[in-house]
Parts: structure tokens; C-alpha cells; sequence
């Protein structure tokens, strides 16, 4: 069973994983890779994968699971962070807190075909993915032991991505993440000053400077932050107050599909297909005391991080930034990048 | 002039370097790497860096600034994040919050020996870092406009470093970074509560649990944290409440020089020459009222973590980590390595 473990100082909760590599000269390699080409998520393998928890299948194919003729297919982790079974039980340890590592670990597999990527999919494929985001989050919600639900992309080996086939990634987990817990709580304290959702702020101020944006559409504001940690780091809001995705109305997806696709194909012109994290940030689930009104308050949007720099450690190591890159100059040239959809 | 801006929703400032390259085509290329192997900090090209701030000439050498001759050599960085001159003049932009980016940047050339390492330099050596550390510290805390004092190494490529020369690295930061703040809050916390340092209560469990121990010497426990973000993350805590490392008793220097080579040959031997990043967490400077007794609750650390794995963005946007390696079984290898030392 995996293992959280509360860091007593910071408050920070870290996944003790128990069940990946152990030992140091496992470290260097990716281990999850599969060797000669071989790809479990290629249509054909499904054998390969523990049983789908979800997949789309069209028209006159077959309708049978674990079968062949999906569109979209989600499994469990073959390697999980986190363990489905168990109780919590939390526990202190003299200073330490401790408790069991339960949570969900499951592949979203976007596509059937091995190149495919969010800049060549089309938009209906792509707006299937974030409905899978929705079922599975609907799903997992109801599992009482579930604080936060993580959706992610990890793209090419630079972003951490062990696997070709596009994919994308979702964690169930009985805490909610530091990053998160810090949105949550620098805008409840901008509520409590103003009685105004700061995202919803953020949004109209981008519209009056007009120096950031990337794209607008009648449902979302592309927009580099006024402060990106990385060089060429992009948000997608929600131009409605909404905390939750998961509670957004239907065309929100469709919409938000179509905003995905146009963002990553001008990263792609304009960084030449870098690998990137993408990542949606939005409410907890099964919430507590500590986030009454969140609704008010909290705006799900979606973060997009190019892997551009190197040092890692160092920002890890003191939540200090330095971007070679302003806002501005790099929404220009995310803005100006000529790209057929 | 380097922008300084705040992130409104979390507070995070990040640095907008306008001094570094710019164009997204120059990002992937390490923009301080020199073509051919000429190297700057080694001896015979000191009129290749901006003129030295500090440096250590000894016995019979010819004492002559910028000269030759030198064991240890501080300069300010040729492309530093921040810039020396100006004033701060912090103003609001709407919601935003920006001042310029006024600081210090300056490389701790460790030794003249271009293939040193702290893994292979004599003590004495390594004192003599630290010693700079602390005369470096002296110096710029006594101008006010600076907050905090960042020391780090960033040792191989995979760590970000961009000179294959022993060095170390300076930032003098007009602003308290947001891990800093984040154990500043905590331990605060903890001795609000409990009227102890939270550093010593955890230097006490240590030793009673003794199963996260990697050395220990009069003055320092080597120790893998209870909830590590990485493999192998080892921190090196004075035994002794002391809140400021400038601040420590001069025997401390020597056997903080002692403890760190020891934990990098031990890492050298169990992580096969890893690239890895170590930082000095420490007290504030020009302190404001939010830090009143820090000295109580506070405790300077040093923090080392290796460059094992790749994923990157995904953690940095979550403040959520995965370990695949419990911190009882890094601390064995670590402690298990036969070094010479």
C-alpha cells in the first residue's frame, strides 16, 4: 500500500510510492517504457491494460468491452501512485502525520491512432476526451474518501510523458494538492475583501489591458498570466463564474475543446511541438468546513506549461521563478501564429 | 531593467528576466554554455567575468584583484536575473502587483581546479564556500532594499547548471521566495502553538526514531525527511537552535563543510555521480514586522536533492509529488556507502 506522509513544516502531503521503482539505478530509466515499439494503448492490446473503466465506442462497432472499436478508452494505471482499496486510517507518528495511500490512478487513452496529438485530432475527438473528464469525475466523486480529482496530460519525454500514444491522466486523492489549496485559499481571502471572484476580475482586467490575450471566444479567454512561472505558461478561463468543471454547461465543452485545439497548434508553430504539461485546476470534492462557498469564490480553468527550461530543483527547492519571457511577448507570438483552425 | 510580479491569486512573485534570451527559438539552447571549451572561471581568463566582489589569495601568491592566484573567486553574473541599481518602486496595476527587479546575482567559483567537485575537494576547500557564503551575506544584507538571501548549487546539466566549473550561486531578492515563506508560516505556527522550534523537535525524533539518519556529527544531523518530494532528498540540520546561517558559531562552518562532503561522496557512490541541487534555507534579513521573533521559531537547513527524475511541469503545477523511494530506504544506501572521508 502506498503511503502519504504530511511534511510537518510546510503542511505539503507527498506520495510515498511503493509500488515503482525502488532502487537507485532504477531511477534513470523510464520505467514504464515498453520495449521494441511495442504500445499498450494501440488498438489490439487491450488484453494489455487492466479492464477499461470507461470507453466510447461508434456506430455499428461492436459493443463489447475490452473489445476492439473504441474511440476513447480509459483503464486503471498499471502502475498505480495510488491504491483503490482501503481505509484512510490517518495517523500521527510523534510530529509526523501519516496516512494510507488510497486514490484512483487511471490512463485516459485520447485516441485510438499512436501519432495522434491535440494539435492534429479533430475537435469532436478532443471534446470526447473532456467528456470522459466528466464522467470519470462524476464517477469518482461519489467515492467519500476523495478530496481532489487531478486531470493532466504529461506531453513528450521532456514533460515527463512515459508513453507515446496520446493519453492523458486522472488521480483521485484523499487531500487536496498544496498548488491548489494555495488558489483556494489566496481567492476565499480576495472574496472575503471585495465579494468578487478574482478569476472572474482577472478576466474583465485582460480584456481592458488587451495585452495578453491569445485568443478570446464567446466561452473562454486564452490569456498568458500576469505572472507565468515559465516561459510561455497559458491559461484557458471560463469567461462564466464556475468553481467546477465537472458543473459547467454542455456546450462549455465544446467550446472548450475547440480552445485547446487552437492553443497547443500555436505552441506547436510558434516552440516547434514542444512537450508540455496540461493541467485542469478546479474545486474539491466532498468538501469540508474549510471550503464553504467555494463556489462563490474559486474558477476552475485549465493551466498549459510548455517544458521549455531545464533546472528543475532549484524552483522545486524554493517556489522561485525566473521567466525569460514576458507575458506580453510571448501572447504575441502565441496570438500572431497562423494556424488553419 | 528585470520585472518583479506578483501572481494576485497566490501571492508567488516571479522574476520577468529581460536580460536573458528572449526569442522562443533561443529556449532550448543553454545561453551561457561556451562553444569550444573555453571556460571563464578558470584561472588566466579572470578579465572574461565582470571584476570580482570577493576572493581568496593565499600565502605568498601576488594579491592583485582579478589577478591570478586565487583559491576561491566571487563575480557577479554576466547575465544576472536582477540588477543591482535602482530603486524598487512597487505600484498596482489594476489587480497586479509589480516592482523592478532590483537585486544581486553573483557565481561562487568554488576552487580553481576545473574538474573539482564537493565530492572530491579537501575540506578545507569546501569551508572556504562557506566562508564566502557568509562574507557574501554580511556584505548585502546591509543594503535595505533586500529581503532574503538565496545560496545554491546547481551541479550537472540535468540540474540546470550551465558551466561545467565548480561554482555556486548568489541571489539577493528584494522579496521573501514562497517555499521560504511557506516554513517561515509553519514553524511560526508550530511554536505559536507548542512555544518550541519545530526544527528541533524534528532533529529530537530523528534521533529517537532512528531509521532516517544518514550521519550525524556534534554538530549536524544528516537526514532523510519524513515526506520527501524526491528521491534521495536529504536535508542537513544544525544541531543547535540558530535561526540565520550568517549568524552560526565559526566551528559550525567547518563542520558543515565536513557533513557536506560527506553526503555528496555518499551520493556519488549509491546515485553513480548524480547531476543534484543544494540550497541553504535561512532567516529572512531586513526583517518587517510579519517576521518578528523568527529567531524563536526558525532554524536554517541545508537541502539536497538529486536530479533523478524527469517529470517536471506536472509537480510544479500541482505542488503534488510522487516518491517512488521511501526516505527509511534512501537514508540505508546513504548510510551504508563506504566512503573515504
Amino acid at each position: 500500500m502506498p503511503e502519504l506522509r504530511k511534511d510537518p513544516v510546510t503542511g505539503r502531503w507527498v506520495i510515498i510510492s511503493t509500488e515503482r521503482a525502488r532502487r537507485p539505478d532504477q531511477l534513470r530509466n523510464q520505467p514504464f517504457r515498453h520495449p521494441g515499439g511495442f504500445c499498450p494503448f494501440c488498438p489490439g492490446n487491450e488484453a494489455k491494460t487492466p479492464p477499461e473503466v470507461l470507453a466510447y465506442r461508434k456506430g455499428n462497432a461492436e459493443k463489447v468491452a475490452n473489445g476492439s472499436g473504441w474511440s476513447l478508452r480509459v483503464v486503471p494505471n498499471k502502475f498505480p501512485a495510488l491504491g483503490i482499496e482501503g481505509t484512510l486510517d490517518r495517523h500521527g507518528d510523534g510530529l509526523y502525520d501519516h496516512m494510507n495511500g488510497v486514490g484512483a490512478h487511471e490512463v485516459i487513452v485520447d485516441s485510438p491512432e499512436h501519432e495522434a496529438s491535440f494539435a492534429t485530432m479533430s475537435e469532436k475527438q478532443i471534446e470526447d476526451v473532456i467528456w470522459a473528464f466528466r464522467d470519470r469525475i462524476t464517477d469518482l466523486k461519489r467515492d467519500k474518501r476523495f478530496r481532489y480529482i487531478l486531470l493532466f496530460k504529461n506531453h513528450g519525454d521532456a514533460a515527463g510523458a512515459t508513453h507515446g500514444h496520446p493519453h492523458c491522466q486522472l488521480i483521485a486523492l484523499p487531500i487536496v494538492p498544496t498548488s491548489v489549496r494555495g488558489e483556494l485559499d489566496g481567492s476565499k481571502q480576495y472574496w472575503g475583501l471585495k465579494e468578487r471572484c478574482i478569476y472572474c476580475d482577472i478576466v474583465r482586467q485582460e480584456q481592458a489591458d488587451d495585452v495578453r490575450i491569445v485568443s478570446e471566444s464567446q466561452d473562454f479567454l486564452t490569456v498568458a498570466p500576469y505572472a507565468p512561472r515559465f516561459p510561455f505558461e497559458t491559461w484557458i478561463i471560463p469567461k462564466q463564474h464556475q468553481s467546477s468543471f465537472e458543473d459547467s454547461a454542455s456546450h462549455t465543452y465544446e467550446s472548450l475543446a475547440r480552445a485547446l485545439k487552437s492553443l497547443i497548434a500555436r505552441a506547436e508553430i510558434v516552440l516547434d511541438r514542444p512537450a508540455y504539461n496540461l493541467l485542469i485546476h478546479t474545486s474539491p470534492i466532498n468538501m469540508g468546513p474549510r471550503e464553504e462557498s467555494v463556489s462563490d469564490y474559486y474558477h476552475w480553468h485549465v493551466e498549459f506549461m510548455p517544458a521549455m527550461t531545464r533546472a528543475a530543483g532549484f524552483e522545486w527547492g524554493t517556489g522561485f521563478y525566473i521567466n525569460p519571457i514576458p507575458p506580453e511577448e510571448a501572447a504575441k507570438y502565441l496570438r500572431e501564429a497562423v494556424i488553419s483552425c
